[in-house]
């Protein structure tokens, strides 16, 4: 039996989240679809972590074990082959045996774009949330800057999460433009369920105007839900990066250059 | 009567094309619909020039004369809550009553986007053409120079092409890198039915390595389709930019810095 890692890009529109669900179909069953196709077999996927209706993910893992004798680096030319074109598995890799891809994590980065232009975009209307008001980049930067370092994020999670514990730590929170589009990058240990879209609908009241920046630190003490803003919509949420001690996804399909600009976004 | 211009992006994927065509749904009449739906009147737009089925647009320009009195920079936002959203009307401004959004263009420019990746991309895959296959950038490069000025694009047209002279002016012809994209950049006085995509398929056959750069001045020579190389897909190209006279879409839209800069794309 061995255990293989899949790095998987996908544009969520179409899919109701990562995980199993009633109401519509997932990745994780398309992606099992697949490799009934390929290998006659269902493994049980277990990804880094779940996304929901409509983000996308540039590198979701998951892994899964298999006594099936395809070579490890080469699952993902055998998937692509019978995925839809929304889906691409854009590596794969042995893994010890008892290596994890959620409970191995140790950082996930994140992004949340926003296109602040007049009109929205035919190119990005999946991808970026439209907001024609104006968003004052300083003020947004100022409250993104409150969220670094360890924190109760209670405030910050929907009633859906069942995390034990709600302290985490962001290593990274800032605002990048690039042409018309205001990009939220945000890198943690781990996030609460929908914590980072409470985050930007809370910075975008912020960036509005409607409340100060330092709504975030008396949110952060206070820890309660009702001082932090709207959840924002799922669409301009993407799952950026996930960092194992094993291998770093953007390292491991752009390069290291690539991973030092926060910017840096490979599709477009 | 008044003569209105507007700028129009569109997702080119789910269109036959701008031009009303019997087998399927045109951007031109998308449009025309939602002036019916706006005025009650189905004004008869006037385009740059046709796109091909599948392709897009950051910036076509089309008009169109109305005795509607609704103010000339208010009909973009009054259309696009009546267009779908792939279809975004960027800008709208009158014009001299003479002025003709075909007949007075100075300067087109067309972009062809090359996924070069060893996998496809989950968000470019109707935006970018994916090969898998090495491209030698070099002799990318050096068959693009070769197209600059004023040449008999005879062997660049498809037989469709009813144009009454087959002599084009190209401005710029240039290759850019963007992370996996190989991205073609050409500005001319005017193009060809198929031209660009005809130019991209015979430098795709130069990049792999199986005819030599001095193929495309043998075919600009020659004039003879045969010496040419395939057509490439529809859906890798976008037009750009339209320069007239009196505006210009990228300056319009984008301020002045970003025309400067050839790879700049404003959506990701």
């Amino acid at each position: 039996m061995r255990r293989i890692a899949l790095v998987i890009e996908y544009d969520g529109t179409n899919y109701v989240g990562w995980q199993v669900q009633p109401n519509g179909i997932s990745v994780q069953e398309t992606i099992g679809g697949a490799f009934y196709k390929l290998i006659g077999e269902r493994p049980v996927l277990h990804a880094s972590g779940r996304t929901d209706s409509g983000v996308h993910a540039m590198a979701q893992v998951a892994h899964f074990d298999t006594e099936c004798g395809v070579p490890a680096d080469k699952f993902c030319y055998a998937l692509n082959t019978r995925l839809p074109s929304d889906i691409r598995i854009k590596a794969s890799l042995e893994t010890p045996p008892d290596w994890h891809a959620r409970f191995d994590v140790r950082e996930k980065h994140y992004i949340y774009r926003i296109n602040n232009a007049p009109h929205a975009s035919a190119f990005t209307r999946n991808t970026a949330l439209h907001m024609h008001y104006p968003l004052d980049e300083q003020r947004l930067q100022a409250a993104a800057k409150l969220f670094l370092g360890e924190h109760d994020f209670n405030a910050f999670k929907s009633v859906g999460s069942k995390a034990q514990t709600t302290v985490r730590t962001v290593f990274e929170s800032e605002w990048v433009r690039r042409g018309d589009e205001l990009i939220y990058h945000v890198a943690g240990s781990g996030f609460l369920y929908n914590m980072v879209r409470i985050m930007v609908g809370t910075m975008i009241r912020i960036g509005q105007g409607f409340e100060e920046p330092e709504t975030v630190s008396r949110a952060l003490s206070g820890a309660e839900r009702s001082l932090a803003g709207d959840t924002a919509p799922a669409h301009g949420l993407t799952l950026r990066r996930v960092k194992y001690d094993l291998f770093d996804t953007e390292k491991l399909l752009f390069g290291s250059e690539a991973a030092k600009d926060p910017a840096f976004i490979p599709f477009i």
